[in-house]
């Protein structure tokens, strides 16, 4: 049979299960990577199951999140991670190498292979022909275990590209129409394929940009065929022996399709406070910005610095606009600086920060109050930028630029000059001999490595199984699309924190509900929390589903929810379940006393779950979509003490 | 008579006074510069005075220290000073063209000039045959409208500089070395003029590392001849046609003399935690260190990054070390980005950060808990860097260098290398035009300029004149040496917070006793606060006066006190007195209920002044040092009374 690309990628990674959507299947991790923000937090719980080495072929831990060492927290956490490292067998990325997607596709990326990962933007090695998850950290733990990666098979969206990019639209412009067509909850449960003539133009690092931000359409991933650009991508990373072609078959079918004309496309925009708001940029052109943002794991590419560069050369930014530059990688900031465009931005009156996620994550740039912020960044959510009620728009590196010389947002078009030609270079310098290598493992028996823990740094707490009854009151009802931002915010005063469970808990619901961490340190007991459509979008911090948890939260039912953050609450004990009718959503008052009888056996695959509202005395329906082994990880109380349950030969 | 340089700059900007040492002086400014972290509270000054226009020559606003944006409230106030500098004509140096003092003396340095500034280091342009000196921001503000400076005339220290530098030390060493013999407190109320020989083979930015630091000798300024090497400097910046000659006259005489033979020193490096705690490199050689810190304007030329450039080319920095670079100036980075030396850097493993203060001044970059860090910044105050109980060395860039390539403290004569020969660039990129300069004279009457003041920014609080008796208790009885980071301090988290003094107050001496706040606000009325010698050293943040102050601090009796602080104490109405007699400073107890009899009226130029202390019974004599013009300040109730009711005229 001919299969499409995606199958193509998981079928010789099946360690259980099969091809057929929503069938429960395990996969084999090749690779795997981490982050500051979330990888502390999984060398914990790698420390706490007792593990002693990965298993993987290549396992990473990048530094890129918490820069800003405002005291001693983050250094101290940086300190860990080499340490468990050294310890587990994993690669260093230090701080300063930059932004672990795109660094980790220049130095590890290969056609073919899987990775999980625990940010939610690893899906953008899809650009390079991987299966790239993002997932909870502690599943990405027990994939460095060598423990199979369980999910559900999703179904294929299979997007057509065809014709030309015009000049002046780029890759961020296709997602974005992504974006306005699918909205941030279109593609749950899908991977998106693309394929088509439209592909010829586009390189590696512009299909990055598309890859990376399918997490913002709630996609599982993205995948792209591993083709000529893939091979020019890897020949530039002085890396071309790692070159497989993949594609998928002659006619191949998928479940979903979709096409979208390039030729058709204009400069797109995402306005204020959700990615998927997208309007031309001719639309809101006019509005005055205060900050023009360029960089993130959004739009990582050589092009996408050396573009604006080439707009602004001989130019000066507008006397109100901070143009910030943020460079995603050494290897980048180096070509750039001896390239000569560093200096073209830098005499522009640009404004160049330090390599990494920088302000896209709230680690500084945080715009002024009231005034709007153009990013090329992925995601515009509430408050993510830093500042409360921000204005921050996404858009390409093109409309961020013509912007920041205008003072106010501005379609690229509408520039009085030629679109700047860029061709990229044929070899790029080598960052592997910077990232720190495991140590071999035949030394790994004689030394003995201690994990560098500073006073900021707190074992995993534990968690007890559930209760034969699950009754307490209704904590929180919050709206649709809540993000794992709104329920444990990032930013730079709560990343220090990530290793230290009880302090970063006082943040929890902090954006939407400044008293419910008072309210759960008042009750001491199990509670539930309710919200709407598309419940835990955004980032893959389990920190999200951990600190509900440690202050109470046994069971979140909601309308949908997203993939990832789904999963966080089961690894975490806390059970995810669904309205059989949404519109009983209204049912439930915050406050309200509710009762879950017996949840560990009303939990069977495709059985319907009652609760009961003591305060009003309604009987309501919900429904749940565990798999059977998710079902075993709640009974177990999660993930961690149903690992060790049943991989005794780990400890 | 033959005239020293030093005399020579004061004597033609003489409104009042002569240059007998101790006489009160009143000194025409004819440049100023601020800074954000002090420059809000200027431009309130400015507003809350009535001032129309400043009146200097040149009066400068950098954004330069609080530029990690974790927030509105940073973005707000750099919105804030750009507004106040449209509106009251000041030039305005956005973020990311870098530290102030660099950046003013190769925009607008111009040997013979008088410049005050609300930052201690303003005495770096002293590199160039100005006289610089540091103040409280409020007296800044005066000179902004034209009124002249008063001060006392100081001594004259005259230090000869013999001989040449062996290779592998530097400019920073010969700072380190007047460190060692004077000590944090040696040259207070003194004026460093340097000459001799041994100038010839420093250039003007050289000198700035050794003016820029004579702030910690305690010293009023420094001052060094406008020669050849000055004319280079003002050639290299397409300034020529600033330069003045100015030198001592033949044969003038100083007040103290001191010599240093520059062949015979060696690397030195001061200790944790205070400046002058200087030891040979040789001798602390070995300790294995966390971090290696390049940058700030205790170091801020071009030479102090293209020789660690040239130590590591090839190389690669320690895996356990974190090597940050901070440029000082957009030109520096944009000319290490062109030459080529940047990207040396880089390869070798460094962190690139943004252009400006950072980690001097604990704005990012702080070290992990009880690791040291290496750093060419002016100030290792203890908790400075944002970590507490911290273990920050002061060095060179080479011996920086040396050490984050070996992972330990290196005496950089260690290098299995050659000296890196250095020679300065003829010309450099212009900064001036990324200046936003003020707007046209002509035009002012013509455009309304709103102040944009954002939520944080709140008007100064008005002061009241003080009691006919001053009764209270000593609030805080604080030991030696205490500096302004000690009284309000500075860091990533506080200094946001400088536009609004309800707000910051509540971290007032939290550095030293973390229950003063509370203890203030309890009382809710008049206290006193006594220290040891030097006395409100570091920094010229005037908060570390207006905040007690507004705790209701009245009065500060110690051994001895730092000049700036000083000043600062009396502008905002506190009482600076000292001990007849150091050793009644064991005769307080802090607790003990004191009380001044009418001070108005007690304080008498050179009359002693009768404290009672009502716990115990006794009377405690103190002197002060207070000129007719600050005892009318103080009995004023402060300088902006004051001001008001003298000149009438300028509201």
């Amino acid at each position: 049979m001919a299969m499409n690309l995606a199958q193509k990628l998981i079928q010789p990674h099946l360690a259980s299960g099969s091809l057929e959507p929503g069938a429960p299947i395990e996969l084999v991790i090749d690779q795997t990577l981490t982050q500051d923000a979330t990888g502390t937090m999984v060398m914990l719980e790698f420390e706490a199951l007792g593990l002693p080495r990965v298993k993987t072929e290549i396992s990473a831990q990048y530094v890129d999140h918490n820069l800003l060492q405002t005291d001693f927290k983050n250094a101290d956490d940086h300190l860990f991670l080499q340490s468990a490292c050294r310890k587990y067998g994993v690669w260093y990325s230090r701080p300063g190498n930059g932004v672990s997607h795109p660094v980790h596709m220049c130095c590890f990326g290969i056609p073919g292979k899987t990775l999980l990962g625990s940010d939610s933007h690893t899906c953008a090695a899809g650009s390079m022909g991987m299966l790239a998850i993002g997932a909870g950290g502690l599943q990405v733990a027990l994939a460095m275990a060598g423990i199979p990666f369980s999910t559900k098979m999703p179904k294929i969206l299979g997007v057509k590209l065809e014709g030309e990019l015009p000049p002046w639209v780029s890759a961020k412009d296709i997602i974005l129409e992504m974006l306005r067509r699918q909205t941030v909850k279109g593609c749950v449960n899908k991977i998106v394929e693309y394929y088509g003539p439209g592909l010829d133009k586009l390189t590696a690092m512009d299909r990055h940009v598309i890859a990376n931000m399918g997490q913002e359409l709630g996609a599982t991933t993205s995948v792209f065929p591993a083709d000529q650009a893939v091979r020019a991508f890897l020949r530039q990373q002085q890396r071309e022996a790692d070159y497989v072609e993949l594609a998928a078959d002659e006619g191949a079918s998928y479940d979903e399709t979709d096409t979208i004309d390039l030729s058709t496309l204009e400069p797109l925009i995402a306005c204020p406070s959700s990615p998927d708001k997208v309007v031309p940029v001719r639309e809101v052109a006019g509005r005055p910005i205060y900050q023009s943002y360029i960089g993130s794991s959004a739009n990582p590419g050589l092009r996408d610095f050396v573009i604006p560069a080439q707009m602004v050369a001989g130019r000066r930014v507008n006397d109100g606009v901070s143009f910030d530059i943020n460079p995603t990688s050494r290897q980048l900031l180096e070509e750039i600086s001896r390239s000569g465009e560093l200096a073209k931005l830098l005499e522009a009156g640009a404004r160049l920060h330090q390599t990494g996620c920088g302000g896209c994550i709230g680690m500084g740039q945080a715009p002024a109050s009231g005034r709007i912020s153009l990013r090329t960044v992925p995601r515009n959510f509430p408050g993510r930028s830093g500042t409360v009620e921000d204005q921050v728009y996404l858009c390409s590196p093109e409309t961020a630029t013509a912007s920041a010389l205008h003072g106010e947002i501005t379609d690229p078009r509408d520039m009085d000059m030629d679109y700047p030609s860029f061709t990229e270079p044929v070899q790029l310098s080598d960052m592997r001999p910077l990232l720190q290598a495991p140590m071999d493992s035949s030394l790994i028996e004689t030394v003995e490595v201690e994990l560098e823990k500073g006073p900021n740094i707190k074992p995993l707490p534990d968690f007890e199984s559930l209760p034969k009854i699950l009754k307490g009151p209704l904590l929180l009802k919050a709206g649709d699309n809540v993000s794992t931002d709104e329920i444990l915010p990032a930013g730079a005063e709560i990343l220090p924190l990530r290793s230290n469970i009880p302090a970063i808990s006082r943040y929890t619901f902090s954006r939407i509900d400044k008293d419910f961490y008072q309210r759960a340190m008042d009750l001491k007991g199990d509670c539930f929390v309710v919200g709407g459509e598309n419940y835990g979008q955004g980032s893959s911090r389990e920190h999200a589903a951990i600190t509900p948890r440690y202050l109470g939260v046994r069971c979140v039912i909601a309308k949908s929810m997203a993939r990832i953050h789904r999963r966080n609450l089961v690894n975490f004990g806390i059970i995810p379940l669904l309205f059989e009718n949404p519109d009983d959503y209204d049912k439930l008052q915050q406050d309200a006393e509710l009762e879950l009888d017996n949840p560990v056996d009303q939990l069977v695959e495709d059985q319907p779950v009652q609760l009961k509202n003591l305060s009003s005395g309604e009987l309501i329906t919900l429904r749940h979509d565990l798999s059977e082994e998710e079902i075993a990880t709640l009974r177990a109380g999660g993930l961690i003490s149903r690992t060790r349950e049943e991989h005794p030969d780990i400890h």
